[in-house]
């Protein structure tokens, strides 16, 4: 199979672990049979970027373009392209392709596809090109269309680029454990995945509580739509709810202590996390054999889940709170993040890559 | 309330954690309204006896009297009792009372009682006398009816008394997660527990596959019904094996790498741990996260279940594999149960104790 033919794009990204991300041109292939070129106006940043940027997951290719919360323009199409056309306003997530053929692409779970999802940051190869990918800090990109999302017209373009990967990643667990009213749900962390989760599992009918570390993010968390806030490292109001929590959603991806969590639920209460600790957490049996209870982990959601949760997105006028950045502030933006100094999401306006 | 008349019995007990099991007398209510009075014949050996009687998980009440898997007959009754009378072969387990009032209770799932379960060894309060509950290592124990339960007339007495404790502990969970056919289901470790859950696996119609540490297993695991083992320290072996199970019962109680037992389970599997590992065990996020995999505790079963799988052992022919001892072989049976040299239960035949 011959090369395609590739064009240039401006993008941002980093030769190394240790250096600073900064303005490069990489190249992106031109559309084929099945694939949208899309403008980028919008790039999310997520604490996934940093960790892939700085390869602290140990698997990152370089150079590395981080950004997979994409919302752009569509600008061309491929032969065949039936969804989409020019000017069309569409996101694209973490997924850029999977095998298609397996049982879980099958079903439309292709971010747990047995031969691996495309990612399209996370270490994946262009299969066209046999390049790593390269993600959304770009002003073009181009996907096969299979996994490229709609965007509901009513939304806030740039508002809705966290949606592609925090707002699915908070989504998912909650529509797969059939959270809702009648249920407390606590949501752990109130950073750019929890402050989505609070979002959604409010629009779930469910009574929602966030347990946080610091008693300073009550009032936000109310604002966002949580009816009580448990500070999560006092032991009295750890003691008050214990046992009554229905589902836990653990946004943190920090060292934290699992097991006073899984003491929160009920019987056959279920903590889910969404957040990655890079080292394993103790868990002690006790805490989940007294009553019955599960601990599981989600991993982001498939196209037609995320299209859906797009949808209920539009429906309900749910986006992201977001601070907006220009590209040159992505390195300063990064050490905020550290600090856990924004509310809640960054967002890379791409008009200032120029 | 006058404290009720009681009557001596003969039992084997322990003043400290320190101190070999030996003869003693201790005291039994004479039988209350709803009470039946039981001769026990044979009392299984479990490992959590051990726990108990040497203080492992320090709630010890001493002095201590171990022993919850009990088969006995009916010497007498109570006012008002209605479901058994002298002369009925009856079990007993690890439940001897609970609130009764709870919505746990109300289920039928007394082992997950909210005002907690009253033991029959586990640091329970006999609620009649005020004092620390007494187990089976005894001649003569006096237990509601309702916490009694009828032994199927075609079981062997002494390999029927295991199922109280191992028996219920692996019923429950392949019945509550419906393990059956279909279904690659992997049990760990093969001992008291391992061994049942072998049986009723392959008896619920699942394909069986048997994790153990020790190849010379194999063939005892496949006489008891496994389908497959395989030895879980290889390597190769488990990634033959990676992303197939169903569903995982995990009987160890000593420290595991869990996370190499995830690997094994399909998107959506459950692993459900009924050891109980002393020490809180390291749980890798990505090992769940990357197939929505499910960790889960199970805690023996409530008084209907038990019924249901004691019929169900009567129907099937199932009983636990044995090894009778006499009363006062008990504390080498200890030190053979610390070295696994055991296939797969001691029983103690209670007619030793004289």
């Amino acid at each position: 199979m011959p090369r395609p033919v590739c064009y240039s794009t401006k993008a941002y990204s980093t030769p190394s672990a240790t250096s600073p991300l900064g303005a490069a041109v990489i190249e992106r292939r031109q559309p084929l049979a099945g694939d949208v070129q899309i403008q980028i106006l919008y790039c999310g940043v997520c604490h996934s970027d940093l960790h892939y940027a700085r390869n602290e997951w140990h698997f990152t290719q370089y150079p590395a373009v981080p950004g997979h919360e994409i919302v752009g323009r569509v600008t061309a199409t491929g032969p065949g392209v039936t969804k989409f056309k020019a000017g069309d306003t569409v996101g694209v997530g973490c997924l850029v392709d999977s095998c298609r053929t397996c049982p879980s692409c099958r079903q439309g779970l292709e971010q747990y596809c047995d031969a691996g999802m495309t990612g399209g940051t996370y270490g994946g190869t262009e299969k066209h090109l046999g390049t790593p990918t390269l993600g959304g800090y770009s002003q073009s990109i181009v996907v096969t269309e299979d996994f490229v999302l709609r965007l509901p017209a009513n939304l806030n373009p740039a508002a809705a680029a966290p949606l592609l990967c925090a707002g699915i990643t908070t989504y998912s667990p909650l529509r797969h454990w059939k959270v809702g009213p009648g249920q407390k749900v606590g949501i752990v962390g109130l950073g750019g995945l929890g402050h989505m989760g609070v979002k959604f599992a409010q629009a779930f009918g469910a009574h929602v509580v966030v347990l946080t570390t610091s008693p300073g993010k009550a009032a936000d968390a109310k604002k966002l739509g949580a009816h009580e806030v448990v500070v999560s490292t006092d032991g009295k109001q750890m003691a008050v709810h214990a046992g009554s929590f229905d589902f836990i959603l653990d946004t943190v991806s920090a060292d934290h202590d699992l097991n006073a969590l899984f003491n929160l639920l009920k019987r056959e209460g279920n903590l889910v996390l969404v957040g990655a600790p890079e080292r394993p957490q103790p868990v002690a049996s006790f805490a989940l054999i007294f009553r019955r209870r599960s601990f599981s982990g989600s991993l982001i959601g498939g196209l037609p889940e995320t299209q859906e949760m797009l949808d209920f997105c539009g429906q309900h006028g749910i986006t992201s709170d977001i601070e907006l950045i220009r590209m040159d502030q992505i390195n300063t933006a990064y050490e905020r993040m550290l600090q856990s100094d924004v509310k809640y999401r960054f967002v890379i306006d791409m008009a200032t890559l120029t």
